[in-house]
């Protein structure tokens, strides 16, 4: 991709984001400093909530930008509705209970994935979520027990990747883009980043 | 994944099939060795292509299988209408023009991708298909012309590959299996390999 120029920052420690910036032929590098605490306002609507923890992420940066340069940050939240004791929001797991309560929760059910996007230039700020539906199986205690063990989900929203075990045997299809739930909505970073070139 | 003791033959050389088995926690072989001739009555529901050439991959293995093996074919179909001078069935393209052709009858529209599964032992034999809708942004000329010149997509019914360049900054939304369009619906696989233990 022509850069005209700009330097592209990436914001995220993720490396699922890395390789997808990479996969669509973005030269960048990676800078995460950063001063953004993670929290809102309990009353936000969730689906607001990726979008305010991401462009935070932008404003929290640890330094001005230069005029030529292209700051990316994102984030990714994890919906699922039926369990009234816990909030809908699924973080990424505390322990390996934690693991194991989400994926019982997600088991046989449709969930939601909101990841959002903020592209930040000197003297310009722009904000986008995508939203894609996630529909697992029924999973066994034992796939869950096996999956939990051996793939440690505990770097990751809702305690799954669609890109790992779990993903391939036990999520029977979605409706939005894949790469939205991996972590970053390629198709709509590649359109922002377009109009900020 | 517990096999009970089965040995599983991959009979597909595709290296995208070939990593999600992996990915599978399944310990295979690749044995592509086979006499089947890709083609079918021309009269076959464009649907149930995919079932019968799968079907006829297995039953084309080049030599009987042992009791405990179990071998695994696949064949995937993209069929997209809106040209009434082509088939709507996209195969491998056979050069640069028809790759170019294709990726245009994509852009801006919805198209399907059909991939069917075999699963043979000595004494049974099942298949089963899973279909994909996916949705591509309008492409322009030079997003074609680009990745067409870098990926050369000539192994690739419909000329494109969904984990490449063109599937990340082009298709906007799936509805089914993401693994599907990849080439192997994992989570039927899955499914299927359970019953055959």
């Amino acid at each position: 991709m022509d850069l005209k120029g700009k330097k592209i920052i990436l914001g995220s420690g993720s490396p699922r984001r890395r390789e997808l910036l990479a996969g669509m032929n973005v030269e960048f590098t990676i800078d995460t400093g950063n001063s953004f605490e993670e929290s809102c306002d309990p009353s936000t609507p969730h689906e607001q909530v990726p979008a305010l923890m991401s462009e935070g992420k932008s404003l929290g940066f640890h330094r001005p930008l230069e005029d030529d340069e292209i700051l990316i940050t994102s984030d990714t939240m994890v919906l699922c509705h039926g369990d009234p004791e816990h909030s809908p929001i699924l973080g990424k797991p505390h322990s390996r209970e934690d693991a194991v309560r989400m994926l019982r929760l997600l088991s046989g059910r449709e969930h939601e994935v909101i990841t959002a996007v903020t592209l930040r230039s000197g003297d310009r700020i722009e904000t986008r979520s995508d939203s894609t539906i996630v529909v697992f199986k029924e999973l066994t205690d034992s796939e869950i027990d096996y999956y939990v063990d051996n793939c440690k989900p505990y770097d990751k929203a809702g305690a799954y990747g669609i890109q790992e075990w779990i993903g391939l045997v036990g999520i029977t299809a979605i409706r939005g883009s894949y790469f939205n739930v991996v972590g970053f909505p390629t198709h709509l970073v590649y359109e922002m980043l377009q109009a900020f070139l």
